[in-house]
């Protein structure tokens, strides 16, 4: 259970549907998934938060997919649930294939474990890794 | 200032001189980082991490630029001041761009926003995201 | 499923039947919530929690809206579904609006993603902010 | 040290130098902290994210010192040592007093520790939180 | 639902009925927890981690609970529901008592809040507790 | 540098001054530590902790030994450089050898990385690890 209502569209304010209905558009489903309806409890932090997606999300220096398998990572950090399910499968929509995803789960595990090492020895950077 | 000492060459183990000078062999350099001799304390710890450390980042689905992507935003997002370091600085010696590395930290922000929200929300995974 | 079973009240010590009944006469309701029923298998944790929460919380330099707002914004970000729900609805039962739960929420996500930047980018701290 | 450098003025791109410009004239100082030098290596970043955190930032229904100090609360979950001391400073120059400081603190280690508590405890949300 | 199938044995590659197999040998027991059922979507994961935490919980310097009781409070602090169930469930079967499990969660509520005391009051580290 | 003065024993408060007194003769030295000082600055905060910490770090069902060895991986796990300082050395001085630091340093990172395996699986908990 949220701690908002996850609004369908008759309930959603005219700011809310128009991104709504943006989301239909870019994404070419008639879907929209709950975090949106959650979020347009509030319009504008719903409308901020759907313009820096897609402008963060798209192709540039790096490709979709890094971008998901980044993002998958991050959500697994932090600890959301949401998050890491639907960024898990963004990322297979966009091509992760299981031998991906494998890996992609070894490199999380990797540096979840020499992070702690780092943290509990209290190691100095290296002189020669600033800059 | 680590936790333990930092050992120099002279004052550590036949067993983790041996993981230092695989480490020297490895990278092709002299340079044997901080983090390595910290875990020289606890040798068996140094050699099951170098270990697996080669072969978690080694070529396979994945390349090993974007298993340093993947790696520099797990360390982030744990707060890893020492990774986070060490890992930049792996991922532009393999490649990284400025522009990549601004994506990075343009797709480490947005996740780590959305994250938030779908905590603060506490919204409930969608039935298409699971399988 | 906790870790513990949630007790009631006929089965809880008489230290935590205690507490349980000071929590009914301080919030002038009859329902003791889960967290309370959990904590009561270790009665002198249970009473030390409780009593050091109505310290923290009661009315001061902050009003009590105010820490409640504090309270959801630190359970979002240490990721803790309990208590996300709990003070969020605590929040509200002391009076913040919809309008009030959006900036939080803002603020919140806001707050992630700077600390996601200047984690990343290793920032060191502007002298002036020192003191 | 950071993992980029922190531009000066003349190393700033044109778009990087308006945003240096644009802070300086709603801040009504001349100072620049190093956060935005840091993001000026890319200049995208830098505006979007000072252009988002002004509108978050803005009185509203709940005001600028409430809105610092729940900064505050979340940098110190998230551990940015950067942003704990940058927004420490911002809430005091909002008027956060020596009492408000200490009771902010106070909210913030009672939060960890119930956050860890029901954690510990896996306790089920109580059916009366949800809505 | 996980982001994997959990594999029954008869889905399992030979590699990961092997691992299986050792499990039941090493516990004692014919019952293969939804863990290592997940992990066997990656045979070499599930290989490397089986393997290291068999070396890593072995008796040693430090007795197999105690190392229990270390495991599940990572796995609080780090927000782990699946590790916090199993890790306690693992530590009351070797022996963790429910005055023990009251004392572990007290510690686990006290080093959180002054973790984030230390945090919030960016303590610098006493030259006496360097070595 | 802390967000607060660290107070000497002249600019603390009676109160202050009282708990400073009584940290020196609990722990048989003449040195208070820069945690102590810093939270001198709200008396009651100051107070409360100490107090809470003396109760909670006794010998009960789990020695003083290992309720540090706890209390250094919540540290660790939290990211908490003062607390993982101060609570190594504490271990120390109650007997942590260097086999118990290197063995807690590895059960530590063995649960940091199956956490994060676990979250990006996001495995449901087994029905028999509930009770």
């Amino acid at each position: 259970m949220p701690t908002v209502p996850l609004l369908p569209d008759d309930d959603a304010s005219p700011a809310a549907r128009a991104v709504f209905d943006d989301i239909r558009a870019k994404r070419n489903t008639d879907y929209v998934n709950n975090f949106w309806r959650a979020l347009a409890n509030d319009p504008p932090l719903l409308q901020a938060t759907w313009e820096r997606l897609q402008q963060v999300m798209a192709p540039g220096a790096l490709d979709p997919l890094v971008k998901e398998l980044i993002y998958v990572a991050v959500s697994v950090a932090n600890g959301c649930d949401y998050c890491v399910h639907s960024h898990t499968a963004a990322a297979r929509a966009r091509g992760m294939t299981d031998a991906m995803h494998g890996e992609l789960l070894a490199v999380i595990a990797m540096a979840s474990q020499t992070n702690a090492l780092a943290t509990a020895l209290q190691i100095e950077t290296d002189a020669r890794f600033k800059a």
